[in-house]
């Protein structure tokens, strides 16, 4: 019999777990339960119709190159496209500042691939998307954690955090932000923030990834330039976007931006990934683009979400106990908040009662890289119906009223 | 501005250089030319018709699932298809010794990163798939190459090398080999070899990874069994199987079987690299199986490869001039065959002579791992008409008489 299956695992993988997040979903899968857990897009926004009848025509049209092999920078009709959307956004590029990913977690896989050697630090917010932090931490990152605030990462710890490091001749390989209505915690960062970060990338030759994901979904104010866009071509930023939040999921397509010569080494990590991304999901999503129909499917998706943010606003002011130490983000987009509890409390001990009350929520632990975050959960407002939100938000208000009682 | 570009980059891709094949064939794009580089299944083949219908019928009557996220260990009922697939291959699975990949190139990526530490080695026939190759280079794989000839991979050479390598007390992490119409030298793994390989497998307690993308498309000869099967559940096999060749590649679809203790920590890795594969994709492979379309797919894949290769075959016979040290292999199936010349001519530097006549191959060199193939070239029978075949081939002895000459 095969033996010592142990000692077969690469250093890579001997330290990774589960996504907690994914391992918890599995328990809230009972369908009493309502889940603030997860992160998905509400089905209710997904444009059936248009994407069935599309596919069918892709498909029946342009089968030789729809179902063929592509080439790994992507589809260049896809490319055209997304350059015409990215103009909207104020970013100009050219085709070879883009490579089409299977989706953005691909998008951070590459990055990780491209710039990390092992035991190498990586600046990111505490707390960060989980994600990023599982692909970085497959390539054995170290994670320098820098603490946010409700306008985004604190600049000025990743200043004297930048000395410091520079001082020990070892500066981050990149500092990995999510400025718009940040995973898991819901902020944005504001634009001196912007401005002072990339001030810092360039004086300190540090790069900066960019992920944004949902910064098309802004529900109230006013939006801000990207960092992208604020860089202006020097090329201290590389951005990845998605379109898994304003079209589907399913799809699982993104992009990155980057200067040229970064994307070059990104389109050789791809290779080695996975070839290419399908063809054929990347036809459906020049088509949509194509047919300008996704500004429209934007706004819808706005006016849904808008009125979930809402509605769980109102029921979280309306029913969680009044305690100086319970608190709350208010973002101005996305699909999340993040809620803070009395330090005492563990939101990792607390779920299993949340569960029992039938109300699921992600701990705050797994979003941070270095240790923290027992006290916080994040709360996910898109995919749950409005009334379940109001429902759910008493249920959760009665589990922490309990738990800050004892 | 970003200064030191150069500096920034691991060394996982430092060392890393696009794809030979892939950057060949940008070369080839001009319509006069007849390529047998790439690898492309025939477009003819594609189910059009039938692709079209289904994709429209998953997004229309289940969108919510299909344009979803969905579980990184892949769509259930898609696995539950896989398993009464793979009983006709003679293979008893449950759905824990499966995890759907975005094509067998994640599968290829996912064992690299699950078992390969930078400097391990790896034992890979030479010649071998480019694609393995470079997913194991970028974990910074050590190659341990060992000649094939026209039973597959010598495994007296493996077993010497073995013994060799366990006074060393470094055992390959695992043996890779293509033992079905292998990519890129046409060969097919004797029976008696491949008793002899699980043997050595059982003895030294070493893993082998089977990739077997054409296995289905068997034009001559008896089907032998696979690796997997033979390893009846002991765990030395890790068998990886796509779509691409079979259906279509434009899915990107494929999957691994391996123990259980295996997958969970391929889902593991998967997780950070893209979440999970398209349930929309998946869907619609799904979709496929439980009609039973895919038998006769490959049926009439058979019959319009089958008789290319016949072609080819005939035309080489017929055309090429007669040289001692002239010979090319004649494989059962798949989509290769592997052509070798006197050791005095470099395939590269007559590639461009080529390109002039308007014929394409792929050179030798991008296949061996540690050195070796200039005198060698791939041929490809699947994409090219008929007629293309013939006067491709044509031009390709013209090229070749000339270089014999010299």
């Amino acid at each position: 019999m095969l033996r010592q299956l142990e000692n077969r695992f690469s250093i890579n993988v001997a330290g990774l777990k589960r996504s907690v997040i994914r391992e918890l979903l599995k328990l809230t899968q009972k369908p009493e339960i309502i889940s603030f857990a997860g992160g998905l897009p509400s089905p209710e926004t997904f444009p059936v119709e248009e994407v069935a009848e599309i596919a069918h025509e892709v498909v029946l049209q342009d089968g030789a190159w729809s179902l063929q092999y592509g080439p790994t920078e992507g589809d260049p009709r896809l490319k055209e496209e997304i350059i015409r959307w990215m103009a909207r956004d104020g970013i100009h590029v050219t085709a070879d500042n883009i490579l089409i990913t299977t989706a953005s977690q691909q998008g951070l896989d590459i990055v990780g691939r491209v710039f990390i050697n092992r035991h190498n630090p990586v600046m990111t917010a505490r707390p960060s998307y989980v994600g990023a932090i599982s692909a970085f931490r497959s390539y054995m990152a170290r994670f320098v954690g820098i603490d946010l605030d409700d306008e985004g990462i604190r600049v000025d710890l990743v200043r004297d955090k930048l000395a410091e490091m520079r001082l020990a001749a070892e500066l981050p390989r990149f500092i990995y932000v999510v400025p718009d209505f940040q995973n898991p915690a819901g902020v944005t960062m504001s634009l001196e923030r912007r401005k002072a970060l990339l001030a810092l990338a360039r004086e300190y030759q540090v790069l900066i990834v960019e992920d944004t994901p949902y910064r098309s979904l802004r529900y109230t104010g006013k939006t801000l330039p990207s960092l992208y866009e604020m860089d202006q071509g020097e090329g201290y930023v590389i951005s990845l976007r998605t379109f898994s939040k304003i079209l589907f999921p399913g799809l699982r397509l993104g992009y990155i931006m980057a200067k040229t010569e970064f994307i070059d080494k990104f389109v050789i990590a791809k290779q080695g990934m996975d070839l290419c991304t399908p063809p054929f999901t990347q036809a459906i999503a020049y088509e949509y683009l194509h047919r300008d129909l996704l500004e429209d499917h934007i706004k819808s998706n706005i006016a849904i979400y808008a009125k979930k943010r809402e509605i769980m606003m109102q029921a979280l002011e309306d029913t969680m106990p009044k305690h100086p130490d319970l608190c709350w983000t208010r973002p101005e987009g996305g699909l999340f908040l993040w809620l803070k509890m009395p330090e005492k409390v563990d939101t990792e001990i607390m779920f299993k009662e949340a569960v029992e009350e039938n109300v699921a929520y992600v701990v705050g632990t797994g979003f941070y890289p270095d240790g923290g975050g027992k006290h916080a959960m994040r709360l996910n407002f898109s995919y749950p119906s409005e009334s379940d939100i109001v429902e759910g938000v008493k249920r959760l208000a009665r589990v922490i009223e309990r738990n800050l009682g004892r």
